[in-house]
């Protein structure tokens, strides 16, 4: 049967190599790792990176970050052959120090890990590698500069040019919808037939972006309502009983869910690409589209109504909706920027703060961080860009004018 | 088989994304580079980086040299910046100044070649630059320092674990097959005739790696025949009027020809991955295959007879069998390894001198190059490892008795 | 994304055709139908058809009946014209007088049903129209003769070499996955979790057999479970706490349940090509297999007891195993045939009453109907056709030795 | 385009069926006939079937008209036991006596023909051995009247709502191309080169129809232009040095050859539906596409005015298309259908006569049958259906006024 799964897995269907697979290796992993990289390495590399993963997987939290240890402290920069190479670099730049300073400046944990990478489902276990480093690395400097290698490999690997936007539907192999279960982040889903109204329905639309070396892990997901106008509730997106749209009469696509599958990929962005492609992709496939927006919790409001001990009415909406609207245009950070992680990233993609709505979302995580109220982003194909250089340069938040109106009433009280 | 060129572009498949695709960018290329490698280039990459490529394809030769210059000279490492970034690691190991050495160790143009990646078809578009590179920058120190950078990034994404085998048959596109016929280096494929006869009949096969963000492009491949014992010309092996063997009577699997498609990738080694992945998927495929061989050129062995000025009988076959063992097991370069490149690479995988034919190879090239000789190189699975080990440490060729025997019969001559 | 349920109908996948669609055609059916066999029909005809379908689908059982009555009475065959013709042919059989009486042989409501299945989606209401045919036509002669002309031409089109065989796994669709759920006749399946367990784990298996045209709807699924040795319990096989088996080490391949899913399709049989295909289909990919085994409810064996009077203890399983070979043996109906319809089913197929089991199907159903008894019917490659004539020619049932003992340990008690 | 003859065969993958596959029964084909349409084919079948097909594959044409006597003799219909079974159902209409009217009316040699498709691969060798039939059977009635029962079966397997669009192009498999090579019938295809230039151009399209039992085989494929205004010469359609239409400016599709792929399948109509729905799908992909014609010769031109006598003058331009635009639309059989053949099947489909074209086809074969001339028959989706139906009921034939005027001018001629 083919299935995204197995198409991609058939993409990188590779069997057990019998070569040279008889003997087993029981040496530390430190030699193993140590000839990995050597000359040896280049031949007989798959055997040696599997035994080294195996091996891994195989070991508990101590021996893991006794591993991480290793790496930091042996298999780091040695800063004297780089001060020595660069040395011969500024005396003659010809491709010979040019080199020399190349190699220098790159542990040779960089090397190993991509050789570890040649075995099949490596990239799988070495994201999984990097979510324990950073679980256990967390106080040791050494450990958070070995993670910057992690990243930046990964940041090569995980380029976005490499990475495959595919459709979630009631049409996906059950191996993945159960990952789409697992992961959502925003608006939980409870079961099977939870599952079902977010990607069956015409009118409602799942993307995730995939690496080819990981094909049954999504790596970060939309879940995309299409509407006819803004809708400012999520529960009434989510109604078991509500009446579906022709997907053909919708004028607005609402992105109501975001969420990211792999600690193990942490920083390393794939949001700001995915919420575009969706886009461009659902206004080819839909051009009666014409308003592209999120529907937003708000998650430091409540706190930050606590923190600064404003007095609030839950249940005045206009109250709530102004203190929102000045919370996320005016409570800024040290840097500038808002105090909402969730403004920041949309902002920060050039979106604007569009619709205020307060008893907008009533599950428990929603009265807890937004005190119930939600935010629409627009995503405003002519302005998108202006908008994000505007936030960069200048830490300008693009709002409505209703939105602007709405702080301006809140000025007072905050005055 | 799952056609690939189908497949691979289902996976990879991406549309052209109109955001803000309006504005086209006429500023100078090094100035749309720099902005692409900074803050704006996160969001506003796409359209950045589909500027850069497309206007470098529009350049002639001159225009690239000079864009090459530029990305050389502009954007390489900042020594002081690096100095000083050191220094401070060296007093202080932290993830801050570990950070600072990895940025100011790696030169701004890699950044620059990974955010031109974002686009689609852009792995392609780089490798195709990297073999203009190759090409218009071989006598300039700075150009070949460059071209390490382009060497690094592409070892990474070109990782043996990011890339695909997949079977090249009769019943693959023929936009792959036209591109077998074209890359083809060793035995020259004249038209679509000939190229059915080595992948349609069932005892001839054809493999090739594939890389996804290139899905129309194979990057090596090579062909193989299935017989009954060990042949020793390949124009038998090709001939039209040939009897097919049915493929489970075969028990002999030889590679005869192997072909590197992408000068932008000269350097990246993929040759020895494939024939141990091809042998590995072959021998689960057909039990009865016990001996995996190539039937290769000894393409240095006529230059060598004359420059040596070796008295040879080109009719004699005895004296051209021992004169080509003992040139492929006894002729050395100064490090020690052989002469012949081909020999070099498959003596470096852990194969073995297995045995020599004379008059095996009638093509020009053949005659021009080998004198007509061919030589069968064995991968053994249980001592390919040991071999490579031998090989690499001390240049130990690994010899069946015959080959010995025929070096040792030309020993007196050389003597 | 490319899944089973897209890829077949993408193999069917036809788009709206907008030819001549634009009028609406409200005139009564039975004109429709007149037109669609006509000569019209062939030009006009997917317009007529798609009408004729969605008119149908919007009426209730009565105008169904309606329905089903005209094509009775009005589109049956015309016995004048058939004797007529038939003369003629007799008079002179020429091409001419040949089709004069195929033509008149067939009623055009065949040609009516073969001209509505041009429209995309049309098998499968044709399918369901049979499903409504059987469910209200039962009592009604002319009916009963209108179902013969929809099974003949469901014979043809249902023919074995048109038929898919797919596996059905943890990576089959969502979509796909629900239907087995609901379509599951022998041993009930109450929620995904539950379907997991008989898809994903390596040790089962499913398959179903699929119509192109029908890319959504299984016909006929039967699961199976590897296992070690002759398993006498179908609870033990669906524990949720079993070990799962490596499917290497299996030596029995255990059918356990075979669903039909298309009332429409009923006496159209599939189940004895399924067996025999998926055993093939296993014994290949896993040489380790010997023994193809069902393990089989006994359906009418407490009917029997109770009808019979037959004195028995339910505890004792030495009896109740002894009365079960019996029963399956010895107890027949007029026609010689084995009183139990699954006996019927799997020796008229070629297998051998293999094993006896009492107490192990503890549901209530296997309660109800077998008094918790089970079978194991065996699939020997070398015996199924021998087996099944014997059966065919002379009502002769092959059984183990084991199974004699029992039935003739019983044939005191029933003397 | 996800690719055609692997995405088929996915589908209908089949495996050799081992099971008691190992006799080999060297009786009579008659006697295995009769055994396969016996009790015994239900479970047998298979082995059963697969043997006489081999068989026959073996026979050489004297063998093959046995065979086919056999059929036609033997397996006929039994006029006694239908007239019989006519009396009883007069008698009385019930499910019973219907069945036996439909048992005596089919010959049994469709249900032998039904029970050989069982075979993987056995649709196709009946296609072939129909296509033997009537090259053999011309002057035989009886094998006449076998062929009915061929094609029968056929109209019913080949039903256009079991039939697969697939577009061909230069990414489908050289093994589908090659076959669009060997059955071009209009202009045909000299090498890989020339078929080139029709597939893989952005504006050049090939579609053809398959059947997923045969997935290897074109049944009708259709080559289509992408223009600008409608073309007048096929020369300059398949010019090597034409310059290639961006496909969205293209206003026209223009059908320039339509070729029937399956002797077998002869009277078994696929060119209508083909051209429309090729037409639909190609108005849904490029919505600036405003008119689809063909370019088609008028192959009974030159007889005609030959065998009437008709003075001309061929460099005439002006006569000739006069004289064509007579021929097309005066020149009639005895029933009032065109006497030219493609006239016939494109006005029969509701085209008109558009345009005529003098020294439109330099090529031999349009030189020798349609005197050079060519013709644009429009499809015009608003009045395709009108059409029809006035050339079915009153032979009424759809022309632009330019072709009255035209037939109007060689009036006085012709009187």
């Amino acid at each position: 049967m083919t299935i995204l799964a197995d198409m991609l897995s058939t993409v990188f269907e590779r069997r057990y190599a019998p070569w040279g697979g008889g003997r087993t290796d029981a040496r530390p992993i430190p030699d193993q790792a140590a000839d990995l990289i050597g000359a040896r390495g280049e031949i007989s590399g798959l055997t040696l990176a599997r035994s080294i993963l195996d091996r891994y997987a195989a070991l508990d939290d101590a021996g893991r970050l006794d591993f991480f240890r290793h790496l930091a402290d042996e298999m780091t920069i040695d800063t004297d052959r780089l001060r020595t190479a660069l040395a011969a670099y500024e005396q003659g730049q010809t491709k010979t120090t040019y080199r020399a300073v190349m190699n220098a400046a790159e542990p040779p944990r960089q090397e190993l890990i991509r050789r570890l990478n040649q075995v099949p489902g490596a990239t799988n276990a070495l994201v999984n590698m990097r979510a324990d480093l950073l679980r256990l690395g967390r106080d040791e400097p050494a450990l958070q500069a070995l993670d910057l290698d992690f990243r930046h490999l990964f940041a090569s690997w995980f380029n976005r040019g490499f990475l495959v936007l595919r459709p979630i539907s009631w049409e996906s192999p059950a191996r993945i919808l159960e990952k789409i279960i697992a992961y959502e982040a925003v608006h939980a889903i409870d079961k099977w037939e939870d599952l079902r109204r977010r990607v069956e329905p015409d009118d409602r639309r799942c993307f995730a972006f995939f690496h080819p070396a990981m094909p049954d892990e999504p790596l970060i997901f939309v879940e995309v309502a299409l509407t006819r106008g803004i809708p400012g509730s999520v529960q009434g997106l989510l109604a078991e009983d509500r009446t579906e749209l022709n997907k053909d009469r919708a004028d607005t696509a609402v992105f109501y869910s975001i969420s990211n599958c792999q600690n193990g990929l942490a920083g390393i962005s794939f949001g700001n690409s995915l919420i575009k492609q969706v886009a461009a992709d659902l206004s080819m496939e839909l051009p009666g589209l014409k308003t592209f927006v999120t529907l937003s919790p708000i998650p430091g409001f409540c706190r930050w109504l606590g923190d600064s001990g404003i007095a609030h009415d839950p249940a005045d909406d206009a109250q709530m909706r102004a203190l929102a609207a000045w919370y996320l245009t005016r409570a800024r950070r040290e840097d500038g920027t808002p105090l909402d992680p969730v403004a920041r990233f949309h902002l920060g993609n050039g979106a604007s703060v569009h619709q205020l709505h307060a008893g907008a979302d009533a599950s428990e995580k929603g009265q807890a961080q937004s005190c119930g109220a939600m935010v629409n982003y627009l995503y405003d194909l002519a302005r998108v860009s202006q908008n994000h250089e505007r936030f960069a340069d200048a830490r300008e938040i693009a709002t409505s004018s209703e939105v602007r109106s709405l702080a301006a009433a809140a000025d007072k009280q905050m005055a």
